[in-house]
């Protein structure tokens, strides 16, 4: 898969780097892709580790860059910062905007195997080989240290992602993820409908099965607010945790007093992920 | 003027201490008005200071509270941070949603002397007043310890509602201040529309006219990025500076290069204004 020329969208001075904006023709997706980077001031010396960030559910590539309060410490540690939008976008499928939770802004990360999601809904390549490709290509980034984190859906993303790829990502983390999708209703109505009926075609996809089916990742820290209205049916860290202490995965889970599921939650807990993944994407 | 009870619309866990939002029937403004109010873990254990933040054109009571990362040092320094709506909303007037620079988003915190906009459009007194009554009785706020900044629209109305007040804030800062207001358009128009036609009413809410005619304030901060594209026409912060100079008014004037005028901008220098805030607010 050759590497496109993104298109420039926006940029801004921030923290004596730079966030930009850009877009692009995607072979993953069939049609346009956008995403933002995060440039640190030490970029302008030479190639950055990069660390991957997966927006939750109606997020765009935008979401983060606003919210998330991530470029202060990046620009200290030297770290760049990538992230996609959650979905295609404008793909006409019919249906693909009726749910919040599926479809547009709800790519849960995979590549869908069904029709009429299979030929769009191919985000798990998308994320692993065409956007790395890009920023290897047109961004100061060692592509040869890579992180990668993300938030809800994109902590599931992120966690599947680096434990599908062993080896690959260099660092991990996780907020308030999806930490057992087939046993949650958000991973039931994605996978059953981008990966169709065959509920071991969904094992693939969700990090609990897959710590249990012998994958291992780097350290984890994954932060989860125990007043998060999604904990109780939808994000199951215990199994995670349980997975993970059967499997001798280490993991540090912290269930964070009074904290609640959005980006005031993410924001406050930030600068302790981005110092784990630096810890990990600096070494040697 | 009696503090109404506000109603709160939520709250969340952030940096130790909580980010809430408000609304309630508004006196001054006759009509529902809404705020943000960030309370540092301090307030656990006594009364706080307590720093507004006055956001610009388009901007709501959640601007700040989502994009200007502020909250982190707030939390720190034990501020309390409290940012109004930036006009009255659904006021019925003819045309108010006409222009995103006048009328809905665009109060410019001034009290308008003309029709249709004079029983509505009454932020001075909002922000002066009422808000503070408000945050006084119902907030854990030392209300002998006023500090006040803003943006762009609102950095005018910090160091105008600093200026047409003095003594009262012990703290002023602002970020890409429109400074000289009856010199550029978004002032001419604003004035023209709340003021009406005598040029002699403009200047009392005018920083650079203010100076002029002996007004002063404690030593100003205040960042302008270069790449700013309203610098050119609307801010003018040179006349600010040499009003200050000849006034001899303490400013400290940070031209900051490649910067622009959102908050990638506002956010990257937000810790150096809440230290210059949280140094005289904590002082004695």
């Amino acid at each position: 898969m050759s590497a496109v020329t993104p298109t420039l969208v926006s940029e801004h001075a921030c923290f004596g780097g730079t966030q930009s904006f850009w877009k692009h023709p995607s072979e993953a997706c069939g049609g346009e892709m956008r995403f933002s980077v995060y440039t640190p001031p030490q970029a302008k010396h030479g190639k950055v580790p990069v660390l991957y960030y997966l927006a939750g559910l109606t997020c765009t590539e935008e979401t983060f860059a606003i919210k998330g309060g991530a470029q202060r410490v990046a620009a200290e540690l030297g770290l760049m910062l990538v992230a996609p939008d959650t979905s295609p976008r404008g793909a006409g499928i019919p249906g693909e905007d009726a749910d919040w939770d599926f479809g547009t802004g709800a790519g849960f990360y995979l590549d869908a195997t069904q029709e009429p999601w299979k030929a769009r809904y191919r985000m798990g390549t998308y994320i692993t080989q065409e956007l790395p490709g890009i920023i290897g290509a047109h961004f100061p980034a060692r592509m040869d240290r890579e992180g990668i984190f993300g938030h809800s859906m994109g902590g599931h993303g992120a966690l599947v992602t680096a434990l599908r790829n062993p080896g690959r990502y260099k660092s991990v983390s996780a907020f308030a993820p999806i930490g057992a999708p087939i046993r949650s209703p958000w991973g039931k109505k994605a996978f059953g409908g981008y990966l169709g009926p065959d509920e071991a075609t969904w094992r693939e996809y969700d990090a609990t099965e897959l710590l249990k089916a012998g994958r291992r990742v780097p350290a984890l820290l994954v932060d989860q607010g125990t007043k998060d209205k999604f904990l109780p049916d939808q994000l199951h860290p215990h199994f995670l945790k349980e997975a993970c202490e059967a499997a001798g995965q280490p993991l540090t889970l912290r269930m964070q007093e009074g904290y609640d599921h959005g980006y005031y939650f993410v924001s406050t807990f930030m600068e302790d992920h981005l110092r784990h993944h630096g810890t990990a994407l600096n070494a040697g």
